[in-house]
């Protein structure tokens, strides 16, 4: 895919791509080849007009009356997603959340390697929490400078997040998914995304407030 | 809010009125009485036309030229999300997922009480996992007869995850939040979000690979 063809992807699109590239791959592995965008959309609770549109973004390939090759729609939507290459991550924050997330099998199937967990807790340090020997916190720039990171998970407590994160955006860590329930200020070239437990809650709530 | 004025909120819409929210606590908190749609699309990473769009939903109370009230604006969208009363949530399943997110202090905040924990596991039934003595899996049932559960949160395993969610949907629990990496299948009736991790790393994934 055409980095320029890329960029018209609109931000909301690209969550929607993931979860069509997984719904595909479930459908992949019971054996169908080919997939209308009818029965795509059945498969992931939205509707035919909404699938046709986001995947329009990536190239004409759908066959009208055919539907999707399931296959090539797979590869283009990996290519798209950045996932035909692997990527190096680390937790900083070994706590309950950090070693959930270390000891979480999507991680690995899906090319994201797992390679350093950093703790401040001295009594922590050394303990394996699904990620291998747990790091000092105090080595991380040194582990950034040694290895190439890709993405850094935070779990740490709140009051510790925004140092963190100022002390990865600083070594050159490229991207981040913050835990830590703050609003977390960045450099703008440094991708950082939230993941937010009171947003699901609060759609939640939308919906059984009838 | 008339509810047929609430049926007209497409589902993408409502996780970013959950953000709007959470950003204008925070901007009230800083004693801030009047914001622009052009200040709180700075604020929360979006467009001014994206942010008039989504409150045009709900009542047209911004003032062109002056901006939205903002005690009136989180009123309203706390009535809009089914926030101006409480929900009583539980959390099957008290590994280290469950457990980090019964520690969640974002909880209690927006009116969400946790009133019981589940486990399978009965060397941890009895133990507090940060709600209060954890029960024994078997009692759910009865728990679900005698108590009234809006939002029950899944964290089991995967092996386990579709059972757990059978048995919460025939006792009558409403709303399902499933951390468990599985595609979930439920009665109509019922809502069911899924947290899913890969989609965020997918999403960093895809701006990494420019």
């Amino acid at each position: 895919m055409a980095p320029s063809r890329k960029n018209t992807i609109p931000a909301a699109t690209v969550p929607r791509l993931s979860q069509y590239l997984r719904k595909l791959q479930e459908i992949q592995s019971r054996g169908t080849t080919t997939i209308s965008s009818r029965q795509l959309a059945d498969e992931v609770g939205t509707n035919p007009a909404q699938i046709r549109k986001d995947l329009s973004y990536f190239g004409e390939f759908g066959i009208r009356g055919v539907g999707y090759d399931v296959d090539r729609l797979i590869e283009e939507l990996k290519k798209c997603l950045g996932l035909n290459r692997s990527w190096n991550v680390i937790i900083v924050g070994s706590g309950k959340l950090g070693t959930a997330l270390a000891l979480y099998r999507g991680f690995q199937k899906q090319g994201f390697n797992l390679i350093g967990m950093f703790d401040a807790d001295s009594a922590v340090v050394g303990t394996d929490r699904g990620a291998g020997p747990v790091l000092s916190i105090n080595k991380l720039e040194k582990f950034l400078n040694e290895h190439e990171v890709h993405i850094a998970v935070v779990t740490t407590p709140s009051s510790v997040a925004q140092e963190v994160i100022d002390r990865l955006v600083a070594a050159g860590v490229p991207s981040i998914l913050n835990f830590a329930p703050i609003r977390a200020h960045k450099d703008k070239s440094v991708i950082l995304r939230q993941v937010d437990l009171s947003t699901e809650l609060m759609t939640l709530s939308f919906y059984l407030d009838k």
